[in-house]
């Protein structure tokens, strides 16, 4: 089972894109679970299943509600990771919203996360440079094994849009905002004219009470020409088939990591979603359930 | 003479879209003049030339650096508004950044000013509804007179999300920013789903000292899937053919209005230049010079 940031979403009782969990029913979100039993055709016993009922360790359903998976030979949890709903949206994101083309430089925060870490190798396997933000060595580590440029340890640097413009004194073109906040300005103010940010998420601002502080260098996005772009993946599930190609492609060539983190038992499911939110997870935060 | 907003941005000395003004440096700016002597076959004495040499009364200049100006039965100063570079300027915010399409609802801040008016009066003629923010009661009359469906009068009005929804309860889905701050802040809360905002200016934060505050709401771009894009009007002058054809059409046909506010004598451009930011213009700003 997997646990996302946009879930933290769902936990304020408002309208939004996707519905508020609702107290006293079990949380949803994506999983992937083994056929145990089938009186339907069209799913038989250890038929691997992708589903969104979540938050549960087993369930009954009909079989049109649920996905059969087929796994290329990739293991089946990377289909809640790089091959799934994160890889899409690093996919999207990059080269859909911000559009990226040849000669930008990409600036990406939360860059070990499921989502980040797909961005900045595929803005690797393109040709840029890519500066890549998060917090700590491990994570750094891992940034340099994928082939980050410029790993930003934004818990050690200081100011960030200092840390970013000694990293690329000329700047960079494109942003993919995982973060919000402190780096959202620092991006800003590293921009170059022309420059565009996708904004995925905003997860340093998600738990904050009240108002969070608003980029206060917004106003350089008008000198600059800057387009900042939100977006959520399920409005682009039409492409799916388009990243699909490109995704396995380069899985078979060997041209995409992924790390995982993973806690064990349906009773950690709230721990293993709460280290989201204090980045106590490299890669894609998993939950093991049986 | 013309003075605008953007001429602050070019008071602080610093690398941007265009050059500082220079200490003991007449300032530079639009302006119209008529030619009183000339050696110079291409213009000839009572031609009216377009300039960018600005604060001054009279200059000496070759012909080659001076635009002949053809007032297609206009009165001179209109080029330096409507049918110029702050036509052009909302004319390209609305229609290109802002990518209006039909049935979106448009938001104009300062939308009794030079720009902010000719944006409300296209968006008309497209026949879209129109909500226009700006300060007191002659202002209000003023986009009254221009068919904008619903002022807002935002030095009345109280919390300006709640005006803006209560005048458009569907919410907006074009955002044209001239001022910034509370403006920006209550078009993201008013916003729909893949609105998009043309970020102009923000007047607001010009003469803030220090880093002003930004937009708290800046993560509802995220779920609303929101484009904020800024744009400087010098990056799209290419466009001024397709804009000089519909502008003057629309002014032939009488469906397009304008006022001036005009000091007098050069002696009162700092007076006008500063009226920019108290809001004591209606429309275009203007200093007659002789």
């Amino acid at each position: 089972m997997t646990v996302d940031p946009y879930m933290r979403g769902r936990m304020v009782d408002r309208a939004s894109y996707v519905p508020p969990f609702q107290l006293g029913e079990p949380l949803q979100g994506g999983a992937i679970g083994e056929v145990v039993a089938s009186d339907d055709p069209r799913l038989k016993r250890g038929d691997l299943v992708s589903t969104i009922f979540g938050w549960r360790e087993s369930f009954n359903a009909p079989a049109a509600n649920l996905q059969k998976l087929e796994t290329f030979g990739l293991p089946p949890q990377a289909f809640l990771g790089v091959a799934g709903m994160p890889g899409l949206t690093a996919w999207v994101g990059l080269l859909k919203i911000a559009a990226l083309k040849p000669g930008d430089v990409v600036f990406v925060s939360a860059a070990a996360g499921a989502v980040g870490s797909v961005v900045c190798q595929i803005a690797k396997i393109k040709g840029h440079t890519v500066i890549g933000s998060a917090g700590g060595a491990d994570k750094g580590a891992f940034l340099k094994e994928i082939g980050v440029d410029h790993v930003i340890d934004y818990k050690a640097a200081g100011n960030l849009a200092e840390a970013v413009l000694r990293a690329v004194p000329n700047g960079l073109d494109v942003y993919f905002d995982n973060v919000g906040g402190a780096h959202l300005e620092a991006a800003l103010t590293a921009a170059n004219r022309f420059a565009r940010f996708a904004l995925c998420g905003m997860i340093s601002q998600y738990n904050v009470a009240g108002m969070p502080a608003g980029p206060r260098n917004i106003m350089l996005a008008v000198g600059k020409s800057i387009r900042l772009e939100g977006f959520i993946v399920s409005n682009h599930f039409n492409l799916l088939p388009e990243f699909q190609k490109d995704m396995s492609g380069w899985i078979r060539e060997g041209k995409l990591r992924w790390k995982e983190t993973v806690e064990h038992g349906i009773e950690n499911a709230p721990t293993a979603f709460l280290k989201l939110f204090t980045g106590e997870n490299l890669g894609k935060m998993l939950v093991k359930l049986t």
